[in-house]
């Protein structure tokens, strides 16, 4: 059948002016923010609800026309890309709150919700939603859940996967299915619920979602620390996390520092600039605590664990401070860096820092290397800069003959070559070095029982 | 084959005195606490170790043999039951907690290890295990992930699957899957280790776990509250959760009260006997926190919520409180109740149990009824007592035709006929009131793709 025909057919599933076939939107709804393909979708449908949703899929199960969900299009491995003549599915018309309730904590939404939009509803609610992250201003609820969102609070918070109650979605069968209905308790058979979290829409697409909210944080307080070197991080987590419930253990490079400072004109927050900094995060419900943080704090200070430091004094200083950790990643975007986001378990943290320094500085010695992650998770950032002037292509390949080094130290040490921004299209070579090749036959089962025709998202994740 | 060959063949994959086929052996592994089926296993596996239970499993592929994986076998869902032939494989022998690290908080064990052997080991380390149940003396850690066990402390810390941060598994298949390694970030594709837990031996067997533990509570404070009638709940509930971080919130009932302290010879805990009772947890690690404690009570006094109560004043008043609650299930399972385990969630917890009330008061009017339950979780626990001269068979036939009543009402509020001690036998005829017919069909083919012979715990869950 002809493009035409399908746009017709797919018009009449949907309300007027709902798919968009005009070629800014196609540019607009095809890429995220990988920018790695040349955008080429079919065309864009906006459903209003899960049930065009599904008459949509079922369509493309008839006419075996590929589908790609899309959220915000925040996504950093290519997960939502559409260069290959697709049907986008973009659910920007599902994104209302449709249901609260305070006794039960919960909140009922559309997956198009935008993280920000529920963290201020909750937020006036005098609660709380605290996955939170850099792209939270547009980044859907929908999105978070397919890739299980984390962010910067996983330390105490955990991941978008810890929050998510219940789950609407139509498979990529056609199925509409209500996943857990929002049950806190609820042992009856396999809980695919977790399947769709993460899986990138490659099983079906997430049109509905209930979360958990909880109780605000009380005086929340900032620690900014001055560090000699990476192998200071480890202790200094350990020392703090005995006394304080900490919501944050980040750690930048001197190198993000200095680019942050000069890209957004903001003053050095310490006295003495050092390799490496950690911000930690804690909420400071009683005297004894803040007591307990400035002895840690001193006793970091004698051992030369921590070489300079400054405390949250107000809520403006916590985000004053959190400025030079949050705004590293839009810092270093436009110089189109080549992002490795990577885990271990934390115990392991300092050998595997010091083993990837070891390949960076022997593999990457003209690329300036931009270090920072959420080291609490046991996650590291690892961005590489181009040289200004060489061009994009070359120093994606110089990249990528050395992610078989970094990846097999992950391999080694049991760690993740994604540890949230997804496997999508970026990471998809890479995957083995992760799960093995027995655990990815089962993933294949599992997207052949949701999506028999293969429809969902192709070239995504798995094949 | 003959069970002879068989038992024969079985010997060389064990070590010596690893395979059991006495009798004695045979009723005591070959049931659980349901006791409801007549225990006739073909014998009875000991391994030490993963690779002796790939063994068997590639074994029991080869020669078509039911296996049943059995933990502490104190499950009510006769989930552990082998009462064909089959051959049990029982997790005592691996019972070694075999790795810790007080920085990343996670401990490794075999998944034999009986869950207070873990919460001992946390507190050793000065740290906190928080799944807890009435079983946690005999329950092992690989029986809590198989059927995602709950508890007393899930309003505050989740269910097991929130403390699992890695799985070995032997699936159906045979193939040995490390399933996440420990992280805490991993966003490679789909999380089998989440199909894993509460999948109650139908895909695979739980060999070993890594454990997450956390910050241990300061200064638990128990409050038990008289309560006039059902209606009450809820608003105590929003009240108290206002201010507080419950890390309880229970409910039983005045018979069930009557029961434990006759059981126990136990004095009764507050001046004035009332239809119902709850009982909330708090860490109170400020003088601010009980004051606000107190305040709700008073609040709740005034609006004749709550007509008497007693908060604990130590550590022995918080372990004597809670036997109230805690003491029900022993104390009547002598008389063995019919138990339904349902939930929903909890916005909707009063108007079920109205719905339950009105059910049980016109189909059960000869039968004694025991409340209690995490209430919450929304999740009730309804106990139907057998009259004394009522022969067991007719007393649960009487039950059973109540069930449809009491499911049917939790299928129109979207609740759960298993909370937590999940489908099994008992409760694999009603899946359908939870599960939607679309729903089973995808439970199905995850079965088929872990466990394509069938011979994982046969008969459980799905067929």
């Amino acid at each position: 059948m002809s493009s035409d025909t399908y746009i017709s057919q797919l018009k009449t599933l949907l309300d007027d002016d709902s798919l968009l076939t005009d070629q800014e939107s196609l540019n607009h709804y095809g890429k995220d923010w990988t920018n790695i393909k040349q955008p080429a979708p079919l065309a864009i449908a906006l459903p209003k609800n899960t049930e065009q949703v599904q008459k949509i899929v079922l369509w493309a199960n008839e006419n075996q026309v590929a589908v790609v969900p899309s959220g915000g299009r925040t996504g950093l491995s290519g997960g939502a890309v559409a260069a290959n003549g697709e049907l986008v599915i973009a659910l920007d018309k599902m994104n209302k709150i449709t249901g609260f309730n305070a006794g039960s904590q919960q909140i009922h939404c559309q997956a198009g919700a935008i993280t920000q939009q529920i963290q201020q509803y909750a937020n006036e609610h005098e609660l709380y939603y605290p996955v939170d992250f850099a792209s939270s201003g547009s980044s859907q609820i929908g999105g978070n859940i397919a890739t299980n969102a984390g962010g910067i609070k996983v330390i105490r918070y955990g991941l978008t996967r810890d929050w998510v109650q219940g789950l609407t979605v139509v498979t990529g069968k056609g199925d509409v299915l209500e996943l857990n209905k929002g049950l806190i308790k609820n042992a009856t058979g396999y809980d695919l619920r977790h399947l769709f979290i993460g899986s990138e829409g490659t099983l079906g697409i997430i049109t509905e979602a209930t979360l958990k909210l909880t109780r605000k944080p009380a005086n929340l307080t900032v620690l900014l620390l001055a560090i000699p070197n990476l192998d200071c991080l480890m202790p200094i987590l350990q020392r703090f996390q005995k006394s304080l419930s900490l919501t944050a253990f980040e750690f930048f490079s001197d190198e993000a520092l200095e680019k942050v400072m000069a890209h957004h004109n903001l003053a050095c927050p310490v006295e003495q600039r050092t390799p490496y900094y950690c911000l930690l995060e804690f909420d400071a419900h009683s005297e004894e605590i803040m007591n307990d943080a400035l002895a840690e704090f001193e006793n970091g200070l004698n051992d030369e664990l921590i070489l300079d430091g400054v405390m949250s004094q107000s809520q403006q200083q916590v985000e004053e401070l959190w400025k030079y950790r949050e705004f590293i990643s839009e810092t270093i975007s436009g110089r189109k860096p080549y992002k490795n986001d990577i885990s271990v378990t934390p115990e392991k943290i300092t050998d595997f820092l010091t083993g990837v320094n070891n390949i960076v500085a022997q593999d990457y010695p003209d690329f300036e290397v931009i270090w920072f992650g959420h080291i609490g998770d046991g996650n590291l950032h690892l961005n590489i800069l181009a040289p200004k002037n060489m061009p994009y292509e070359e120093f994606t390949q110089a990249c990528e003959q050395v992610n078989p080094k970094i990846f097999g130290l992950l391999q080694e040490m049991g760690g993740s070559i994604s540890a949230e921004h997804g496997v999508g299209i970026l990471k998809k070579p890479y995957l083995s070095y992760t799960r093995s090749e027995q655990e990815i036959v089962y993933l294949k089962s599992i997207k052949q029982a949701f999506d028999p025709n293969g429809i969902m998202n192709p070239g995504k994740v798995i094949d």
